[in-house]
């Protein structure tokens, strides 16, 4: 049966959304139960866990025959994107909850055989929720978003973490030297859901990281693509929804000059490696 | 004769800053008239233009006798630290501004023979206001800042510009890497003033640059100095506030840390070159 109430889910979704946030911005008073999972600056809290549970349990009651990705756990996984596919982060930006109490958000993108159909990003302190249903138009807050424009590198504004900088294991620390050395300025905010609505809002030209989780781009990818922003891996494959990946997303023109440089940069013998 | 009327002073300069900021805000809707100053993303707009015009004419009528030092040139200048000296950047953050029309700042720092007096910042957008007078506690908007705390490098959220980490003039690349790497994380916001209210908040552990103006860091290391966060430059000698300089803001703890890493990396044969 084909699934065509997208209007209720989005109305729903925002509700649940808002509702999780209420009790994040409550709980900020209170200690926080923090752990590290794969390293010292990869943390979960009782928050995390707490929030996706309330999420989880909202969609499967709902849809019980949807399936949902999402970071802690409490989904049930999926190997395949037939039907309909939830890609849910509970807290995005977990570094900022925990030493920032701000600039973290709750990311939902909601997938229909493999096409992005509805994305949710919250930014719970500032009150900023962007969101589209695809097709109907791209919002921040109430505004609608405009289409993205073309851009040359050097009025860019774009963000990079230090990481891909530096040696590390993904990307060669000098294929972004050009690109950092030529942009108008780099940013880095730490939470990769707004910092690809970001992209999409036009507050930021360009977004790049090797590593992102389905659950952290699942639905900026979707906002972008609403309003004519592009994106895909570093070396300019398409990107797997199901994937850890690398992610560059910028306005057109932006993209194409970016991906050609990393191209020619890899030609040259630099290496550049997707996350397993 | 003696200057004594800070609480007074205090509650002018709020007032003063407010109304700016009004202004500011319903300017946004306008078309900016952006010029280039000494590099393609050195701008200059009439907004910043104006705002500095309106705090100095401010100033001037109710302290005469005091000396400005702002960015825009509309301050009188001042080649020493001789009575009351205000620096004040109508606003930090430029490209910001132009750009993403968030994230700026007022910045107001007034120091009495050269000791910090009182402190403004004034996120526009974001409506926080750092603000302190020296010795009756720091403020972010209503609540009194904690004294900071120390912190290892482990658990430390940086905030540094790409700039120092790449082929550069005042820094070589590499000094900063083991920091960059050893780190909990790296931040960039594109706006020194409230880089640096964020240390003073315990939102950042630190921050460094290797090129900031009186204008652009005399409020924040007043606000600073309050919550018992240490400062100097790169090569860990004093700042003199009048010139332009390096500057490494930190926790305690932190900041001796990074001073003494940098130090080394300088003892074996990297340079470190202050800005004239």
């Amino acid at each position: 049966m084909e699934f065509n109430d997208w209007a209720i889910l989005e109305k729903r979704v925002i509700g649940w959304i808002r509702k999780a946030a209420d009790h994040l911005r409550a709980s900020l008073s209170n200690p926080l139960e923090i752990s590290e999972k794969s390293a010292h600056n990869d943390l979960v809290t009782n928050m995390d866990r707490s929030i996706e549970q309330f999420l989880v349990g909202k969609i499967r009651d709902t849809y019980p025959e949807h399936k949902i990705i999402s970071e802690e756990g409490y989904g049930d996984g999926s190997s395949d994107t037939n039907g309909i596919l939830w890609l849910l982060d509970p807290i995005d930006g977990t570094l900022n909850f925990v030493m920032q109490k701000r600039f973290f958000a709750i990311s939902i993108g909601v997938y229909e055989n493999g096409r992005g159909r509805a994305a949710f990003i919250y930014d719970v302190m500032g009150d900023e929720f962007f969101h589209c249903l695809s097709g109907q138009g791209a919002y921040q807050n109430d505004i609608k978003l405009s289409p993205l424009t073309e851009i040359k590198i050097e009025d860019a504004l774009i963000d990079m973490s230090t990481t891909w900088l530096k040696p590390n294991r993904r990307i060669d620390q000098d294929i972004m030297t050009e690109i950092v050395r030529k942009s108008s300025g780099t940013r880095a905010y730490g939470a990769a859901s707004l910092e690809l609505a970001y992209v999409a809002a036009g507050l930021l030209d360009a977004y790049f990281t090797m590593r992102l989780s389905p659950w952290d781009y699942g639905a900026g990818l979707i906002l972008l693509n609403e309003v004519g922003g592009l994106y895909s891996r570093a070396d300019g494959e398409q990107i797997n929804i199901l994937s850890r990946t690398s992610i560059l997303a910028a306005r057109p023109g932006l993209h194409e000059y970016m991906i050609q440089h990393i191209k020619e940069q890899v030609a040259e013998g630099k290496f550049l490696t997707e996350p397993q």
